[in-house]
């Protein structure tokens, strides 16, 4: 079986040297290699989120650990400013809401970003707030979100600000402490280079706070329970420990790296990839001044099928790409650069979507700029 | 780094072909590899769960896919019945607690089983109860619940019943279907000879019928919207797609040896390692009517340090072991023997045990049994 290049939004493709690690023999989840392991890694982790504030780890996919965030810092009937620009941004408000929050959504239009001016009216207008809910990079849309200028407007408020970080961390600048970000949650299969299977959240002061007398009913996710074992070493519940592995071999391929450097490669790769989408005669799906350095999402031009073109990039070249969701299906496709990526792999991707349209039949209009 | 012998109560040693399967470069977990691989672990959970219900999959532990089984059926004030002989099983009554659940516990010493009289009584005198909570095999404790027993008893008063199958599910008999089983929970890291990572749980017909009422909020452990993306070949969010891989390998692996062999061999070890213990002089910490066969608790002998006897054993042997939870830290040690494990293996550790025994001082009692 030949691998495909793995150019969707997350999972990403794993380093060799990660995937080594990911093999290494089980060892006892409650002796002291472990407790190394775990705390190598949380010193990794806390370069790359930026922060000097506690690191929880779960077995979960990242959509836990925005449950996460919420049940361990609201109670029913919190209100809660929801913002959204997409799928992602949606489904954190969605958990708050089965939760029992009292939840004030605040929609943007998919493709663009949450405009501050607009988040600065709705708190003076529809404050005050328990929490906002914040996406950083919205991968169904290709957006990112200046979660710094949020920041700066939310904190004075006193709400907690909670951030999903999923496919951002590690590859978008995310200053944790220096803009004041309570809650940073991500996962182990984006710009962290592992495979799924670990959440991480970075809690603040004022979310363990707010933890204390926080209500919703929670067991697994307790934060709590989950300190009392990582402050001796261990998890509460049987960790992935070959993520561990790869994950203290992947923050170490970040820290050779460097996170700044790591960031530019990211901010180029989305240039680059802008850049050679364009200048095949496609449109990008949202305005340059949102546009996300992780992933890019393009429109599927006039009189090509979308689904058709994923499916070909996939069985003639060998490139996995991802299509719209939602109402988006069928109309955009979504090149993933995110982690372990080159320019050489989105050349790659970029010649053979230019094949594939070819392909398809489909000719770029005579004046691409 | 030479890896020990990892003789814990899971996680416990993985298969080189499960690892090497493990190593799978990552794919699309939206696209049709992925589906077909889901499909494939369908199949082969539901001949090692003997059930024809749905199985549903979790990015979790084992203690997610308790919480699963609760909040999926059950609604706050719903009266629950915890029966628990160990720290497994007051776990699984704490999950529900936390959630709203009226639980009334029923314990029984650490060291004994739940006796199916001790049950059918409280049934008869503080029932009816929505559900009933069992650990099918303890392992704090090292003792195995007879859950065909409390199945014949909990079934006909109309009661759910929720087994805790996480370290039994694969190595010790347990038919879902035949014994009525409502929702079978377990996870990657014990009989199924994977790492840890993955939680699966079975649920029957009338667990779903549960589910259509049950108010306890969720979303993360959601079985609507969980079958719902199974239903299309996916999963909610980001699976742990390489344990994808590495659950179809052991499956083969467990359908090549048999179930009933499976089993056949575990029933076996145990029998083996409590004969060598006892041989040693050392005293089993239950009843043997109640002994597990995946995991074995021992008596620490008189005037041996625990603590020192466990380290010794992983220091100067290479061989992992666990010592007690709780109140029984350093009173019991426990041998696991579970998923990928031979005789061979439990004659080095038994061997490993002896010499320490030696190397602490202990001299066994003169009436060695």
């Amino acid at each position: 079986m030949n691998p495909t290049d793995l150019r969707i939004p997350g999972p990403t493709p794993v380093p060799e040297e990660v995937m080594a690690a990911l093999s290494h023999p089980m060892i006892n989840h409650r002796g002291p290699e472990f407790a190394r392991l775990l705390a190598e890694c949380t010193v990794g982790l806390k370069r790359v989120f930026q922060t000097e504030n506690d690191i929880i780890f779960y077995p979960s996919s990242g959509s836990g650990v925005l449950e996460a965030a919420i049940v361990n810092t609201l109670s029913p009937g919190d209100r809660v400013l929801a913002i959204s620009i997409g799928s992602f941004g949606k489904r954190f408000g969605e958990i708050a809401a089965r939760y029992g929050a009292n939840v004030t959504p605040l929609a943007f239009e998919w493709g663009t970003g949450a405009e501050p001016a607009v988040v600065e009216e709705t708190l003076r207008q529809q404050g005050p707030f328990k929490a906002v809910l914040v996406t950083h990079n919205e991968t169904s849309t290709g957006v990112t979100n200046d979660v710094r200028a949020v920041a700066e407007i939310v904190k004075p408020t006193g709400a907690l600000l909670l951030v999903d970080a999923v496919s951002s961390l590690g590859a978008i600048d995310l200053r944790t402490d220096d803009w004041g970000i309570d809650c940073v949650s991500t996962g182990s299969q984006k710009a962290l280079m592992c495979p799924p299977g670990l959440g991480l959240i970075s809690v603040s002061p004022a979310a363990w706070e707010a933890h204390r007398s926080a209500a919703m009913p929670r067991f697994y996710w307790d934060w709590t329970n989950a300190m009392a074992f990582q402050n001796r070493g261990e998890n509460p519940y049987t960790p992935p420990v070959g993520l561990y592995f790869a994950l203290s071999t992947s923050l170490r391929l970040i820290e050779r790296e460097g996170l700044a450097n790591a960031i530019q490669r990211h901010t180029e790769l989305g240039e680059f990839t802008r850049r050679g989408v364009q200048e095949l005669g496609l449109e990008l799906f949202c305005e340059p001044r949102w546009a996300s350095s992780v992933v890019t999402a393009v429109k599927v031009p006039e009189g090509v099928d979308g689904k058709r073109l994923v499916a070909l990039m996939e069985e003639q070249h060998g490139v996995t790409i991802a299509g719209g969701q939602e109402h988006l299906a069928g109309k955009i496709f979504r090149l993933g650069h995110m982690g372990y990526v080159s320019r050489a792999d989105m050349q790659r991707c970029l010649d053979a979507l230019r094949s594939t349209l070819a392909e398809l039949g489909w000719k770029a209009p005579a004046a691409v700029h």
